[in-house]
């Protein structure tokens, strides 16, 4: 049996693909993340995205947040440092006898912070398939970003920012979002409110309502806010996180518009990120934990 | 006509109260603040919590949200330096001839950094009718709290910080919610994230994140979670107003709980904050305004 489907479940999204060996045949997804079910919902679920593809016997492999408590079963968590493949996987269980689903355990940190990831040690996974001598940072921007030291093919380190949260919150639903509505960009405004968080960190929650005053009062435009608000939170997740990436090599990995932002961000500080498609890297790292 | 009607209409709150000359008589309030009505609601829910006091013609005077674009009447921005009390009150359309309702102008800055305030200049000017004489800095603790340096009875110049609305978002709505239930509370767990925060500010998105990993890896208590956010916070917010506090006499002037952080968070620095009661400086203010 060479096929088999590689499960990426989120908090937002679940996102599967039809796998023959190590190549992708097909690719489905859909908003059903583990914020919108309660435990008894995620084998329907599954089952009604994969439909046909569950035609006897199926494989399925599975990493993210699918493996938290409040997922289809909980996983373990493996402690840096560690290889970033490995670790047992944990049996989610299923009615419908046809399904062999496993999850991917995710990865902690006990010091110096406490942190945690799930799904993210996957793509890092995928990462080091592809360059397994890479020795520096990865950086996988999403909701909750997460800043990796990669060594010796092991996660050495790690460190988690809430800035994609931070950002749609104050963009949605705080006082702001009537000053920094829709899609616009700035890309001048952004480089310089980087600079700005990373040379004076200290005024950053400060400048959040100056994004509001600046509209009231000059009539600013809601792209070059947007621009700023980003900035300043990317600044300052830079800021935190200068032990992780100041004279290392970087690998991004994350989807095309955040991914562009950080890639800005860490050339306006002289480094020359590399970029790596997330969707491949699971798919990679998936690959690569089944094929061990 | 010595009975009057002092309103402070907020984004969140409406607070009327029956006036005698400078003597509060009855107060009455409800919910219904500015984010909760459109531009035609306002005369209408006035009237509805006022009612029996409106027994022939009665004059109002209101200060703070309603006054913006989306309020009652929009109002003018003075501009600092400025008294804390005095420009040209607007008068607001009403289809009750009864009611002869003004409403206080907001103080705008416009450099060194675009802010502005509606309803906090009340505050002050109710703070200088008390203490005519103090030279200092006003820290009026709330959604967004402001940080107001006053002298020779003026505003100089402030600065508004979103702490409280950074702190409902990430304990109401955020991924940290299911960390930081409850309204526990942990002192030494709070000075000593103020101070954590004072001295490395850069860390401070950071460390939104191993809240919510403290408490999977360690079971962190939730009181000693929301202290350490809330210190995190305001720490970050005394980092970024120190232009404002350091050296400086300082009034905070909030509801008892955010005042009760805001002083331990200054004691904390070695100031002796006086403590002064909001909804009684907006009186005093709203008072000394009618007086002048």
């Amino acid at each position: 049996m060479t096929h088999w489907i590689a499960v990426d479940w989120g908090t937002t999204a679940l996102r599967i693909t039809r796998m023959d060996g190590i190549r992708p045949v097909d690719t489905r997804q859909n908003d059903k993340g583990m914020n919108a079910l309660s435990h008894d919902d995620f084998e329907r679920v599954f089952i009604d995205l994969a439909g046909d593809w569950i035609d006897g016997p199926t494989d399925v492999l599975a990493c993210g947040m699918v493996g938290a408590r409040q997922g289809w079963a909980e996983a373990a968590y493996r402690t840096v440092p560690c290889a970033a493949a490995g670790g047992e996987l944990t049996h989610a269980p299923t009615k419908d006898p046809r399904l062999n689903v496993s999850i991917v355990p995710g990865v902690r940190q006990l010091k110096p912070h406490p942190d945690v990831m799930r799904g993210e040690e996957t793509q890092i996974a995928g990462i080091l398939a592809r360059q397994p001598d890479f020795d520096g940072v990865a950086c996988l921007p999403g909701t909750h970003t997460k800043w990796a030291h990669l060594s010796a093919g092991e996660i050495v380190s790690f460190r988690t920012v809430m800035t994609g949260e931070l950002f749609a919150d104050l963009t949605g639903r705080s006082v702001l979002r009537h000053s920094l509505a829709g899609d616009g960009w700035d890309e001048e405004a952004f480089v310089a409110a980087v600079s700005d968080a990373l040379s004076r960190p200290e005024i950053l929650t400060a400048r959040l309502f100056e994004l509001r005053a600046a509209d009231l009062l000059h009539g600013q435009d809601a792209a070059t806010g947007r621009a700023i608000l980003s900035g300043l939170l990317i600044g300052a997740e830079l800021a935190a996180t200068k032990p992780w990436w100041l004279g290392r090599d970087a690998i991004i990995t994350g989807s095309s518009k955040t991914t562009h932002a950080y890639a800005t961000a860490l050339k306006s500080q002289g480094l020359s990120p590399t970029l790596l498609p997330a969707d491949e890297m699971t798919l990679a790292g998936l690959a690569a934990l089944r094929d061990a």
